[in-house]
């Protein structure tokens, strides 16, 4: 049976740059997180009941209407098998109009279903006097750790992720690791979940930055790779290459159009491949990324409308960002992730006790 | 309140070609639907109740086990302002492993997430040792008719539309009009729903088939053109151009690959280019086509597997078959359609009647 | 042997208008031409000697310096069997940097090199101190009608419709039909070429235009459709299908970014299909547009730069534009095409004979 | 002023391997090279004089009539700041109808027409009672050493890489380095040029393999990272990021179609990160691949044709062997370029010198 959403926090005690994880050059935003995008909030409702190991994490790009007030957005599709919702419509307008819920893969519809009525709830025309609306909700297969058929996720577990994120201060610290959405997740053999990492862009005179969050739950069993080149992690076992994913949620608040974010996005690709991963066939391998800077108000009257727009010769500080702070961000997972005991009692190492032990 | 899955509702009485409006010069097969294609099979549940005026339609590719069995598919997106669920793996694998299921904009997830309860009852090892489920669920808004903010769809309505399909006998004739998802659509300004043509190709001197499906909830009043080019409709009157969509399902048994198919089922936007829609900004034009002659054996041990596809100097052939089955199974849509009163009394025309006048 | 760059044919004498074939219900401009979008200029060079019957068509976006002063722009293929050159590099940074130039399949590498010259003639610092530079150089095959083989046209000949273009005065008529590219190509069994329509829109109480040109060389005999709905056509003949093509250039001065623009040139498909076209396999139907409205500063120095994009909910009337500015541009060059005897006494027929006949 | 075309060849004397520099855990082919797949063959043409540093290379996926006889193909553009022809017509069909040739940025006009030729001269049908040819040009740019704007490469370079290609044996060594098109690229502040690889692959108790070929052109000084992580290269100098790209060319008799074949490509990307870069704004980062395990005959008579496919449960074993080639190809062209003295005098450091040092 699964919990009742309590979501108990099991904030990760440690961070990838803890133990000496850090990836490139460009430097971090002060809480090395998604949030420091200003108006980005994260909750997790977390579910830990025996063979039900498993969750929702919520994004919320800012704290106001999202139906109402919507930032510019792009999806890229690296490896698509996958049960993403909301991808086509993101791709085709360019702009996202609920927050993200990140869930596992049976869970997608129900996690869906609550999006809708929360929009609703803050939205009564929508699908009367206005148009419908486009849940957007992504997720990994935590099968191997989580008893997925149980369906256990409730549309009140995906209301309390997005009560925890609404309730949360802007530029909060996000909790990372077993969490949320991450509950359940693996990773290179290791004990997945979620991370994050965020890097600084100076654009004309003022300080940007780009926030990754992952929901990581890729890679093969040994052949995870450290930044300085080490391979780690525990020799291949019952690992199905077919129970894999990564989700990466990028934001920022640099001035991209839809077509800009979408080739800044892609590069989270580069992030992945750089910690070991060839985007294996039965890993859904998706980016989707946001911008505050550019907002398209519902309710405009305008014909047209200014937008801001990068210098896209200035690009590649944003292509290195977000290469950078998707690879620190799935070591960052690794390296938060606690123990879990799932389904049948099973377990996954911890880099960080491999860490530990290895200092 | 919505009513129990009864799922009575009546198959209409009139087809398109009954009332002259033949598209093309390909032939239909026999029974003009789309399950002249050998193993397709259709079911509705109806949702009639007041406000609620909705409802579930099921196309399964054939009668077999679809997670074991799946037949090579593609999708193909017109105008993405939609919110169908399972497009992004099908593209990527080129496979479909579920039926099709069709029901309103806010439903999607209630009906997925019956979709992955039926894969696991037949399929006891999705999310244990094997891969999970891609749920196909696409959708058009039928807010001006049915009360969707009630999400009266439920799971069982779902589970109903899969019987009802999996309960017909092979070949046989499709409910069409305003049946199932297509309950509560609107067309033109008149009523919509539920339409179906097919036509027959000959390769290598075997008859095969190309059948079209369509849930019809597009198109501005007053530019419906029929296939003599007459312009008719009711005038522009309450249409708000932004709750519109249309879904275009195409099956055939004609040997292609996933490129091909992907070819062929564009061609979906040549029909209701002609039909007098010019894929507006606020439908969802989405088409989704699968084989049945290559099949993917989910349990598949040899490395590699013989394929059947098209020469494609043939493929005109198809094109036009898809453009062709396309247009007429809108109209057959707008023909078969029943009248309805929804949410606040609200009526669409049936253009049944006004042709009657116009004869 | 071809000509010597004369460019001296003739301007069409008659228009789709001038005998009846209107298209829609949106106004024109006042050339409805693709030069009511201010600044874009037209030129051609048209080669007519024995079985040589092919040319070039210069497009530019604006008078001045494209590499310098880049329109965005967008490409949509509807149907990629299609040698079109330049589409990858527009696609991913959205914009133009040279003028579009059209002509025969063969021959594209040629005008490539000539718009390479052109660009660097103008622009010293190319391939040593900034980028290179993207040519832009779309096609059709006129082989029924022109020695292709012989590949006669040379870079002269392209430098003469550039200079062509850059002498005309800006809002200048077009010349239409058999000129330039459209000397020898064939549309639905009669005579193609280059045809031009626009049309108005309104947005924050400025006028605006949408122009588009095409190249019309597609279409089978007998299948073309005009606005009443009436087929007319020849008899197929010796029509091989693998020998079409259209090209369909959009301009506008609309406030647009990359995303938005796609959208609007992707209804070109809408135009052709009302024609009578199912976009044949053996056509390469491509369209390319841009737009004056928003344009990127090569040296630009600041990090972000202002741009002005649509109200998405007012893209409906550009896509109207688009749909029926397409379809009366092919008609427009069916009307316009004078008799040509090209290789082997090859000919088609004059629509304009046969409507002229019909009047 | 160019050299004629003597193609004097300067085969590089050491491989990637030879100094330590293997990549992943698959074997290479007994070349490991691209011509490990039966049929494959390689030619080059070196323009060496003075400020002329450039060439052209072709690959032949097999020794017989192309356009009769077409290798199934994908491409996959992972930033398309590049000027690359014949990839829609690829995307569109799926097959190859031509050799593959790479040149510098500001020839692929001329080399294109070159193939035209070639193909004309097999094949006199082209343009007139068969469709016309698709060629296949791809291109970086060489211009911090070699003289772009010179247009220094004519047709008969092109037709002389061809004829070397068409007169090698099969499974012959490829030339690699400052060879062909190689001949004036950079790469990570090194000298570039042509490298390659190959991967064994087991398939139904047969070998297979997958050979790459990279026109490596890419990268930021000081940012090449080799297999065991050290990070090298040269401190950043003149560097101008806007000016790289990178071609990677797969070819495998493994059967696969269109789809299979363009996941297999897309982890060119994977090798690309590992080797150091993030797919740079300015770097034309393009994939293309044939199988040719699965061929279109030109003339096929029959309505469809058999084809192979692989089980995609098997396809790990590809994605990781692109992936793994990729970044050996890359690190090959690098140990294996030769130093050249280009234009202005400018050089390039060689890594083998830098790697003879450190060893």
């Amino acid at each position: 049976m699964p919990s009742t959403p309590s979501c108990a926090d099991a904030a990760a005690p440690r961070r990838a740059r803890d133990v000496g994880l850090a990836c490139g050059r460009l430097k971090p935003g002060p809480r090395n997180a998604i949030t420091d995008v200003p108006g980005v909030r994260v909750g997790h409702c977390t579910l830990s009941d025996g063979a039900t190991q498993t969750g929702v994490t919520a994004i919320l790009p800012h704290g106001g209407n999202l139906y109402r007030d919507k930032p510019v957005a792009a999806a890229d599709v690296l490896n698509g098998f996958g049960k993403s919702v909301g991808l086509t419509q993101v791709e085709e307008l360019g702009a996202l109009e609920t927050p993200i819920l990140l869930t596992n893969t049976l869970s997608v519809g129900t996690v869906a279903t609550a999006l809708i009525r929360h929009a609703i709830a803050a939205n009564p025309d929508i699908g009367r006097t206005t148009a419908t609306v486009n849940p957007v909700v992504m997720e990994c297969n935590d099968g191997p750790l989580n008893d997925i058929q149980a369906l256990a996720v409730t549309e009140a577990h995906a209301a309390a992720a997005l009560a925890e994120a609404l309730a949360s201060a802007d530029g909060a610290a996000v909790a990372v690791g077993s969490v949320g959405a991450g509950r359940g997740m693996s990773c290179f053999g290791f004990k997945g979940g979620i991370g994050t990492a965020s890097r600084r862009i100076k654009l004309d005179g003022k300080r940007c930055h780009l926030g990754v969050l992952v929901l990581a739950n890729f890679g093969r069993a040994g052949e995870l790779r450290l930044p300085d080149g080490r391979r780690v992690g525990p020799p291949p076992q019952d690992s199905d290459p077919e129970k894999g994913s990564v989700i990466v949620i990028a934001a920022t608040d640099a001035p991209l159009d839809h077509r800009q974010l979408r080739r800044v996005i892609r590069r989270a690709g580069v992030g992945l491949a750089r910690v070991g991963s060839f985007w294996g066939h039965g890993s859904g391998d998706i980016a989707l990324g946001f911008t505050t800077a550019n907002r398209i108000d519902h309710d405009e009257t305008a014909d047209s409308v200014p937008f801001r727009v990068l210098n896209e010769r200035r690009i590649d500080a944003l292509f290195e960002a977000m290469a950078e702070a998707t690879q620190e961000a799935v070591l960052d997972a690794l390296v938060a992730a606690t123990p879990v005991t799932g389904r049948d009692g099973a377990t996954r190492p911890c880099l960080s006790a491999l860490l530990t032990a290895a200092f």
